[in-house]
């Protein structure tokens, strides 16, 4: 069995604890010979296509259909649209070097397809007859970053963007809103984790965008992390692309389009919501091992008779698409069942000569310390059953975590020492000024996460400035 | 409707034929702005994700797991294999510049993989107890190519990478061979493309292997098309990235591995396996639309009367797995059926007030010339056993064709009158020189396509120069 080097807690460092989580379940590891990169690892990579999947449904449930489209873009795309050159400029990775040649244009590697994606949609969007057009792509992507986590921000990572094109805005703003509300479920429902879906202040939106919608969810730190985009493009790329359709009366107008995307930085949100300091804790819905069935022996004639009955329960449930392993090696039960706690397998089953006798079994979730005694007769609905009872247990857990992170805050004061403290979600007036925005950032580096889309409206003071505001935001911390 | 364009027939312009097909079915379109890339639209990426499907099936089954590397690769890693620098160097794009500086390491961006997963390779094997390792990615990679095809060559393609690890070249080797067959029987099984397994000569293996197995399928126009491969690769990159692992005994050696291949190049086999001059053939466990149900009238009322029917009927076949379309556009039903036959719909339904009256339909497959009447009540039963028969005729009729095509050639002047003429397979002797393959490639540019596995050991006299022969080889143009 590889050494198991500890995990720091939660409490002590919480960055440290979060690396030590993905080494420990083997999730991934950093690339260190490309800056910014990493390998998802084979337990890494199985949740990725387990979110995949479900995403996938979604969208295809929702009239989308996947295309793939180059990596590289030309250089000049991206200047088409002022504001999304700006914002991705210093991010890029640039080709300039091809079959040993120097290129006459450069090509960009994809930080995100907006720009190359508008150049089709002209070719392709002739009439109103072509609308909606409504796509998702499956990729990677690059953006240089300077500071790089794990899985959070890395210089490539993989992700699903969805680009639509529609007559009017009033369609292109619904399916943006849908797309929020199909991200916002697949949260909830999938990973477990809560979310707020809200709106971004025109300072944190996409570049190139008329308005940015977000889910944020927040970490066992208190800290904010946004899940998943999805913009109100305008006309902003139809106009950069000129792409232009056919109205029923014939006219001649631009598109309206959407973008909308998540990442693998889902798989961070879904370690940092759920884990603990014994290792991952995933989802039923999303886990790599959902069960470990452990047979306990002190001789060759115990091991072969739990062993056998580890591998028939081990293929009842499996017959249920559960992934089952039975660990069966020359190892301490003590030290496998460190190690799968490590890795985040849902449920633990131990079989014992004794619980031979009894005909029974010791099963323990990963999320619950009590350990209980099940019937053989009944035992594979009660793992089903209790699959269940933990994707829904998870999802309170985090919920009230989230809601007892979540604070109203009417003085600069109070909300200081929030976010100096605890952290979590301040709810607070803000004035709706960009500049009062941009000088809390620079003195607290915390952030307005978003305008939450359930806001009710209120009178109040802007927490910074004073002036009237109609409503709360949330100011948090973030990834 | 859009305005349908005529498809050149195969014999007057066969690569002409090719494109039109493509552009027909609305597969995919040259990216023309970026140098030899391609857009897979819609209709081409369901084709792709039907293979991924089937194919990652089997590759789990096997026992391989997915994981994801970096996109970009040090320069310095490519040159630690001398012949895969020599193979790959005039194919790569390269980043030179990041975040807007000039980078000290140049990356290239990946060709394939061998190198930067040996790079970890090395890190995560340490003895025997972690052999064999055995990945899959999917991915996309560049190679900068010169003279570009949609799906057949194009500077960037997706395709899925396995590269394993193991103790002993013996097992190496049964993996390298294990996949090829893996390769076979989904062409055959699923693509209903024949392919012949066989050994690539030294002058066409894989740039840093020991030995390369292929399988190659024949086309309409008589060339050949490598579908996929599969490396020994020996010991070349655990040299190169000094990949040890501790054996049983103890002693430090170095691992065995393969690499195996197939790409977006396989949705090319299938266009010219089995379309024709009226457009898309596909197999129906491959088609993006299995049934398309036209509605025939004259009136209202018979629109509705025959589209009810229509609706009804389309939704048995969906709760069968069938992909139907009610095609109940105010169009002509020629123009209806004209466009389905380019899209490769697998089969038509009419449904008029006659058949109504009749309780059945009229039903026509794809790839037959006769319509038949199908009494309603057996209808989904019909259609069902008809899919099942068409993936069958299909495999059938290019297995005749790929027989057909396949000479014995036992001399040189009869070998060059068949690649002239119809091409085909040439089944020849060949004296396994690399210098007299090298010959007849640069007279005639036909290449030794394969050594087929099931070669009878037979005394002949090299087609080229004559000298003692054990064995025929495959000759023929290819893609």
């Amino acid at each position: 069995m590889a050494e198991q080097s500890p995990i720091t807690p939660r409490a002590k460092d919480f960055p440290e604890w979060y690396q030590d989580v993905i080494r420990a379940a083997d999730l991934a590891e950093p690339a260190h010979v490309i800056k910014g990169a990493m390998v998802i690892k084979p337990n890494g990579y199985a949740i990725w296509e387990k979110i995949q999947r479900e995403l996938d449904t979604r969208f295809k449930a929702t009239g989308h259909r996947n295309a793939y489209f180059p990596l590289f873009i030309p250089e000049s795309f991206l200047k088409k649209e002022a504001e999304h050159v700006e914002g991705f400029s210093p991010e890029l990775a640039v080709v300039t070097i091809g079959g040993g040649k120097e290129l006459e244009e450069r090509y960009v590697v994809r930080p995100t397809s907006e720009t190359i994606i508008g150049h089709f949609f002209a070719k392709w969007i002739q009439t109103h007859r072509d609308l909606p057009m409504l796509i998702n792509q499956w990729a990677n992507v690059v953006r240089w970053e300077m500071r790089t986590r794990m899985f959070l921000r890395t210089s490539e990572f993989l992700w699903q963007e969805g680009h639509t094109a529609h007559a009017t805005h009033e369609e292109s703003l619904k399916e943006t809103l849908q797309m929020l509300d199909v991200y916002a479920d697949f949260a909830e429902n999938v990973m477990a984790m809560p979310v707020v879906k809200g709106r971004k202040t025109l300072n944190e939106k996409f570049a190139g965008a008329v308005m940015s919608y977000c889910i944020e969810g927040m970490m066992q730190n208190g800290w904010a992390l946004q899940a998943g985009t999805s913009h109100d493009l305008g006309q902003n790329f139809g106009k950069a692309f000129d792409v232009k359709f056919q109205t029923v009366e014939g006219k001649s107008e631009y598109v309206w389009q959407t973008s909308w995307g998540v990442s693998t930085r889902l798989i961070g949100g879904l370690i940092m919501t759920h884990s603990d300091d014994a290792g991952l804790i995933c989802p039923p819905k999303l886990a790599t091992y959902h069960v470990v069935i452990v047979p306990i022996f002190k001789n060759d004639a115990e091991r072969a008779a739990t062993t056998e009955v580890a591998r028939r329960l081990a293929a009842d449930l499996k017959a249920k698409d559960l992934t089952v392993v039975v660990d069966d090696r020359d190892e301490r039960p003590g030290a496998k069942y460190f190690e799968w706690e490590r890795k985040g397998a849902c449920a633990r089953i131990e079989i014992g000569p004794k619980d031979l006798e009894k005909n029974s079994f010791a099963f323990k979730r990963r999320d619950l310390e009590k350990k209980e005694f099940v019937p053989m007769s009944g035992g594979v609905a009660h793992v089903l059953a209790q699959m269940d009872a933990m994707q829904g247990d998870l999802l309170r857990r985090a919920r009230a975590f989230r809601d007892a992170g979540t604070k109203r805050q009417d003085t600069w004061d109070g909300l200081k020492a929030q976010m100096e403290g605890p952290g979590g979600f301040g709810s607070a007036h803000w004035c709706g000024d960009g500049k009062c925005e941009a000088q809390v950032k620079e003195e607290t580096k915390v952030t307005i996460r978003c305008i939450p889309l359930d806001n009710p409206q209120e009178a109040g003071a802007c927490v910074r400035c004073g002036r009237p505001s109609q409503e709360r935001v949330l100011f948090a911390r973030s990834y």
